[in-house]
């Protein structure tokens, strides 16, 4: 059994930050990946709160998660409401995920001075929530709202909020760190002190970053006995963010000898993931998985770490997929291309030349502003042109879009011609479209459907835009990420260019010539 | 007397970090910024690593410091080399600062695998610079390198270098976490240990970001008994950034009741001064100080802060600078619409029908794909609009744009032309750029300069783009967040549209209409 279990609310309290906002494919996308990773929990959202919610669980009923449970979240029926009679309630257990998580009042000036209500009527509220859900069939998380704040000024109600939780039948009381004001030392004293008070109900965590001191609480309260650690993805949440998993999972599997999950090494990727779906920057300089996490710039530095890494590494880059960047770790990064090249069927031997100039192309373009995290159909590509596995299924010569937007009730004109040859044929079409990149996509498909009918089946299923330097505005870099699909299969695909039309192109084209290549 | 001094490594630690490169005249403005708002020491840099160094204390000497103390920093001597005679310990004397800082080696390995000497030549080195240094008038602080990672490898040394230095006289024993990895646990016990070990000199505290505890570990130490922290604004520096002080010192002075600077309420304004010197974005997540530190984006919080703040904020936002925000969303009720409105010096009754009004546009635009979380701009207008504060500056009755791109070497061309009517006065013009949105810009702005010719300060300085619906792929809902800039005032605007260079557009004339309705 696990001594610590990692819960997961990237898609729910990660959503309430500004900047990050995430569609019901997004989401889907995520909590398979996170799946995959292995979180023991994820969150998916609040169905109570907006339609988006209900439909992303509707959806979610068709995953199959190997490992982690899905939760719903929502709050403790209303006040002097039947439990049964609560649409809220109703639409988390409509939501049909094995797992439940509510929040109640802990702090009794929540209770009288925004809830309005008595502090009895918040504890049966507690109680008869959990309970019912817990007749229903649903296991139980009860976040306890405000609890550091609520025990700090007056321990006995916060600590009776629990008790009705745990009498209710909640197989986890979540301490809540609501506005992240509590410094580590008051959340150790206060989480051994409910450890005394109730310890036949496993406790967690939920911390805020207002101090900068999530992660440091989370720890403080594993030390004094906390079961269950919730957080997001690269500390996405409200304000200044949520506890931050990227950093906390690594501390306590690498630095406290606890085992939360079976492929750390793959959390680098995790991270980069989240944020190309969230389309956010990667934060350079975040603990363990930044990408100056273990870049070395002192001369000196750079000296001793040559002689002995750990002289300057407090622990091993690769351990979370991350890399030292001044000894470029080949081995590292060639581990990745030999991976790739397996599961698509060429393997490589280890140390092979092709491996190596695979790599190298890969770090090119990674200049140049590519990320193949969430593209790993444009990597096939390129790792089947590296290895001459690959025929050019067409050539574009030129293409040209214009649109043209009235004020007078014309509709606007959006117009892409397309002009490709194959075996030495040319073919030039042109067509409308929604948008220059949908008209672009529509020529380009029509162009070559003569020659590859089946391309009709390939929908293009999601497009991303991100502009790669602020600093220039409109005249920066761009990569635009596209998702294509076909049956069940779906796969990324990924162009950069000074202009997000020719990015756009570069990404299309890629979709279909990767479908094209294993087509043949 | 204070019970906790600030040390400032941002101009010496701060600059080892990637991204964070400071002139000789930056990093004068930042010292002379940093002794107003009350720092005790600033370390300006290592005057033995590089000229520039030198050259930067030899101009330090003209500012006036009302009360920090300018430190330079520096190394022991050479390993078997008369301290007298080491070229890097004359230099440190040379920069004729109050402060000397030097750093010595704690970990025993580091002696013996890195400088490859003895552990009593060590030890020599320590004591003997320090001594020469006090001999010579100055205030020596120790940096034990490596300490921590040291004392848990081998107590013994490392207490025994820190012993070397108390006997050559130095003023504070600084331990460094130089890599980053030691737990907030760990700092407390050792830090205890030393306290008890030494009690007759001061102890300081250095720490990294590696897991991100920098700031929970020099808190561990200031309650084992530390009584200096070093640390940097915004955290810069090497790899994953030292202690940021930005966090430390509110947590020091608001929380645990440590005065440490006289004017907490500038913080903020240090933490942006800091940015806009080295040129870095402001990290909206910072603790404290960061944008969104105070944004309430939850309807249920934004109607429960207003009844009252501190259910969801941990400090009064302006005792750090800082403010409170209301992010509009699809999360929000009117609420929000009315704090909006009072802060843009229109204030609403609750319940005035313009309030609802303004909510149900806004309500509307969410549903087409609007968010004006982080355009302020746009929303600005609809209410100025709805309560009848609004003329329209110009009308654009049409534009195009153009692209076309060879595969034969010929580079790419872009072209927009805009047509808009002022006073019934109708001005065509056209543009080239790197990006259509761009050429839409210039064409706009080359419009509108006859007629309003502050237009040419305005500036755009971000560009977003989010595809909002990941199903219709690039038929999907398009929007844009455009941040334009006068002086030292941002402002963001949105526009949504099916396609991309319409929402751009919308964006685009948003930015330049509210410019020019605060203007009139």
């Amino acid at each position: 059994m696990k001594s610590v279990y990692i819960y997961d609310t990237t898609l729910r309290d990660g959503t309430q930050g500004e900047g990050f906002q995430l569609s019901g494919l997004d989401k889907l996308r995520i909590a398979e990946r996170l799946d995959a990773f292995g979180v023991d929990y994820i969150e998916g959202g609040w169905p109570g709160s907006n339609p988006k919610d209900v439909e992303f669980f509707r959806e979610a009923k068709k995953l199959k998660l190997k490992h982690a449970k899905l939760a719903a979240f929502g709050s403790t029926r209303r006040a002097n409401v039947k439990v049964e009679e609560d649409p809220q309630v109703r639409l988390l257990l409509e939501a049909e995920t094995p797992v439940v998580t509510i929040f109640g009042k802990s702090w009794e000036l929540h209770v009288t001075d925004i809830l309005r209500t008595t502090v009895e009527e918040n504890q049966a509220m507690i109680r008869e929530t959990v309970a019912h859900l817990v007749k229903n069939g649903r296991e139980v998380v009860y976040d306890a709202e405000h609890f550091f704040d609520g025990y700090k000024d007056g321990a006995g109600h916060a600590l009776a909020t629990l008790k009705a939780a745990a009498e209710g039948g909640a197989s986890c009381l979540v301490l809540c760190d609501t506005n992240g004001g509590t410094l580590p030392a008051e959340v150790e004293e206060i989480c051994a002190a409910v450890r005394r008070h109730l310890p036949d109900t496993p406790m967690g965590i939920h911390t805020h970053n207002d101090c900068e001191l999530a992660v440091a609480n989370a720890i403080s309260a594993v030390r004094a006995g906390a079961t269950q650690v919730q957080g997001t993805i690269n500390g996405y949440g409200e304000r200044t963010g949520n506890c931050n998993l990227t950093s906390v999972m690594p501390i306590l599997q690498l630095k406290m000898g606890i085992e939360v999950v079976p492929r750390m090494e793959e959390l680098r990727a995790l991270s980069h993931f989240v944020d190309d779906i969230s389309n956010n920057p990667h934060f350079a300089r975040a603990a363990f998985i930044g990408r100056t996490a273990f870049a070395h710039k002192g001369g000196m530095h750079v000296n001793a770490v040559q002689k002995l890494a750990r002289s300057y590494e407090h622990i091993v880059p690769a351990s979370v997929g991350n890399e030292q960047t001044i000894l470029v770790s080949e081995l590292s990064g060639q581990s990745n291309i030999l991976l790739k090249a397996e599961q698509m069927g060429m393997p490589l031997a280890k140390g092979a030349p092709e491996a190596a100039a695979i790599l190298t192309k890969v770090k090119e373009l990674e200049n140049e502003g590519y990320s193949f995290e969430a593209a790993g159909g444009s990597l096939e590509l390129l790792i089947r042109r590296e290895l001459g596995n690959y025929t050019k299924p067409f050539e574009s010569t030129e293409y040209h879009t214009s649109f043209r937007q009235y004020r007078d009730g014309h509709k606007p004109v959006c117009e892409a011609t397309v002009k490709v040859s194959v075996n030495n044929e040319i073919e030039l079409t042109v067509a409308e479209g929604n948008g220059v990149v949908n008209a672009l996509d529509i020529a380009l498909r029509k162009a070559l459907l003569p020659f590859y009918p089946e391309i009709a089946e390939v929908a293009l299923v999601d497009y991303k835009v991100r502009i790669l330097d602020g600093h220039d505005a409109t005249a920066a870099k761009t990569r635009v990420l596209i998702v294509s699909a076909h049956g069940g299969e779906t796969w990324g695909t990924v162009g950069v260019s000074d202009n997000i039309i020719e990015a756009s192109w570069l990404a299309l084209v890629d979709g279909i010539d990767l479908f094209l290549q294993r087509k043949s």
